[in-house]
């Protein structure tokens, strides 16, 4: 696949869309966008799948139900219905990312503001729209199984030097794209407030371990992707074939407690340090949609080995890195209870990232290990070189010792009860039409 | 929970079944075991859940229909014959132990050689029995999490002394029952073959890495526990409520090459060296079943800490091991081809672990991550202190140096093409009686 044919009549900088707000130039959802999720209202509990359009929600199962799919492509109309009459996204996601480009299609011409099917459909408006402002988000898909990857040389340097001064990154780093399996179910949704866990810690080496709530809690910035298709067990998924395995692209927390890692994680990897909560942003963003922001993979510096031949290919190397902006912005209670608004902590690209999502898909897959609809792949902590750039506190506050000042005058090392941390990703510089991520938020709450 | 309560008239070694094979005194499922799984048959396709009683299985959808599980208590009866009418035991699981409990006391009298209700049970016996000959085995939970434990100090030394022979044992090891988080997706049943893996090797280390087949195929003898009710996140599990949520037990193989392992594990654990596959054996042999078999906990040497309070009760130091005895036996391709019975390679007791179920999953929910029913634990590798107790090939013929010869003549480092790999367990030594859990085999197969 080429980056020149993924780009279609949908990616139009000037398309305009019958629903207002969508045409703001400051919406994360213009018509260009048109990202997925499943909602549910105080009128109609049962969870639907939505695609974000402005500040309005596209209800597609109602959409279904008045017609104004039916000029999905035949072939595909009874399973691409079906699948958006359910309650999660598995379905379509079952369908591969065919099923969810012909949605994206017929969404993208049902809501512009010229042609036949959107004056049809407008004509639905009060039958097919839902405020978000009247909608609760739901978690996009079940999540069968959720890898956290580690794929930023700069985060995994950022935190080898603190752990591992003699050796910061592992030989096999710049050969493998290093990843864990994490938690599925304690993933939760953007807004869920995340409890302060409690864990074994060893603060003192020369004294037993004590179990208290943890003294450094932590984000860390990631991007998470949705597996579509299914491969079966003892299947690869070949580098060429990668992207039509991934659906989409979300926000993704990995919210993390550094002193139960540092004394949990030898020999077999984080655990409880990771397992209390991960939070995702409820709008899956598809790869279509990403299209027109895709660019050069991270350029290996010189010494560095080139990727082995299972985790290489032309497209890779020249569109397989995605142009996405990330942010962290904090606001404390005592921010808050002062009307002082959330500060930005952190901007990072995701295109510096030393592997690809494709990357690391493949890599998953390498061993046979078969890849569901709906499992999580997440991308590690996104941070780039420079001292702005640190898409955890650890790496920002240097483990705790150089505390950064917030606009109240308080301090952080680490995450305190009641921090709100919200990330926001967008796509678009230079011009381009901007589309964004939606926010992936969660406030700390007291341990127990 | 004393063990003293625990134990009730479904234990006593006096009672005899009418199914004729459940009192040959050979087989895995006497009247006093009654461990649940998921069956279908070529006439139903539907899957189906089954107690198994001898050469036999009970059909619990059957014996709902048939009125053969009226005897229920009518508090229960409702939610627990819906369970028993699923497809997986997933919503029974959910009932917690109470649930598996009372079907278990049922089955007990249904199949017993006297009573009522086994009378009135052996008139429908065309209906709710199954010949295991005629049935095929099947999942017995969806499985949303699988966590992977490395309970045995005997396994984790021997592994250490190999890989880390300045430190054999992290500092961590006796404060900490360690664990990771597995891949559920590959978790299969018993009799699934199993496809060797390809991945990234660096068999020399002054050149670069290669991807191939793994040459250290391994298996690794262990238990897994499957988890029934629910905490919610945040919520821990005292270690007095524990055994609480545990459903029962089966045998489990965590195969592993070792030498993707080795390459890839620094710095977040094992992961294309696991997930490639898992196997677990179709019957659960719930913890009630073994309650005759509680033993006391590992008693540690002296010089090593007390469990910290959170991982320490009476009970659980008395009774919280169980006496199951395990087994690996191997037959090659060769073997089978001359008739050669499978060997045994290994043979170790379960009461040897450091750490006890309960402690593992106590430990896991500490941080608040919630368990749901179907989780899948494993215990880890299962060997004891002596050289016919080593649970792995690995730990076997350390690390291929002293290959073990077969019947045959054949030698073996690592696991061949062809090889058939069973695990059995059974409880009743010095004259109780004897259950057992059927077995868990796989047979290796070549790479694609």
């Amino acid at each position: 696949m080429s980056n020149g044919s993924m780009l279609d009549e949908t990616h139009d900088s000037t398309l305009r869309s019958w629903v207002e707000r969508a045409n703001d130039g400051v919406t994360d959802f213009p018509i260009q966008n048109l990202p997925f999720g499943v909602f549910c209202t105080a009128a109609e509990k049962t969870p639907r799948i939505g695609i974000a359009i402005g500040d309005q929600i596209l209800d597609c199962a109602a959409a279904v139900r008045g017609g104004v799919f039916d000029a999905l492509p035949s072939t595909q109309r009874a399973a691409v219905c079906d699948a958006l009459c359910a309650t999660s996204l598995n379905a379509l996601m079952a369908l591969g990312r065919e099923g969810a480009r012909a949605v994206r299609h017929a969404a993208s011409r049902i809501l512009r503001n010229t042609g036949d099917e959107a004056s049809r459909a407008q004509q639905w408006r009060a039958q097919i729209l839902v405020p978000m402002s009247d909608a609760t988000m739901l978690l996009p898909a079940q999540i069968g199984d959720y890898t956290d990857f580690y794929a930023s040389v700069h985060h995994a340097t950022n935190i080898g030097v603190m752990l591992r001064p003699d050796q910061p990154l592992m030989p096999n780093y710049k050969w493998i794209p290093i990843g864990y399996h994490g938690r599925a179910s304690s993933v939760v949704l953007s807004g869920t407030a995340v409890r302060r866990p409690a864990g074994q810690l060893r603060p003192d080496p020369a004294v037993d371990p004590i179990v208290a709530p943890t003294r450094s809690l932590d984000y860390e910035l990631e991007l998470g992707a949705f597996v579509c298709g299914e491969n079966g067990m003892g299947q690869p998924v070949p580098l060429d074939r990668a992207e039509s395995r991934l659906f989409g692209i979300c926000l993704l927390n990995d919210w993390s407690a550094r002193d139960v890692q540092g004394w949990e994680y030898q020999p077999l990897g984080p655990f409880l340090a990771k397992s209390f909560a991960t939070s995702v942003s409820p709008w899956v963003v598809t790869l279509d949609a990403l299209a027109p922001y895709r660019c050069e993979s991270y350029v290996r510096p010189e010494g560095d080995p080139a990727p082995l031949p299972y985790l290489s290919n032309a497209h890779d190397a020249a569109q397989g890195a995605i142009d996405i902006r990330l942010e962290v912005w904090l606001q404390s209670a005592a921010m808050r209870a002062s009307g002082i608004p959330a500060v930005q902590l952190c901007g990072a690209d995701f295109r510096t990232m030393y592997w690809t999502f494709a990357q690391m898909l493949t890599h998953h897959a390498s061993n046979g290990c078969n890849l569901r609809p709906g499992d999580l792949l997440g991308s590690g902590t996104v941070s780039g070189p420079g001292p702005t750039e640190r898409g955890s506190m650890m790496e920002l506050t240097l483990r705790g010792k150089t505390p950064v000042t917030l606009p109240s005058g308080e301090t952080r090392a680490f995450l305190m009860d009641g921090d709100v941390v919200e990330f926001r990703g967008w796509c678009g510089r230079d011009g381009a039409v901007r589309i964004g991520f939606g926010p992936c938020r969660g406030e700390v709450i007291a341990a127990e």
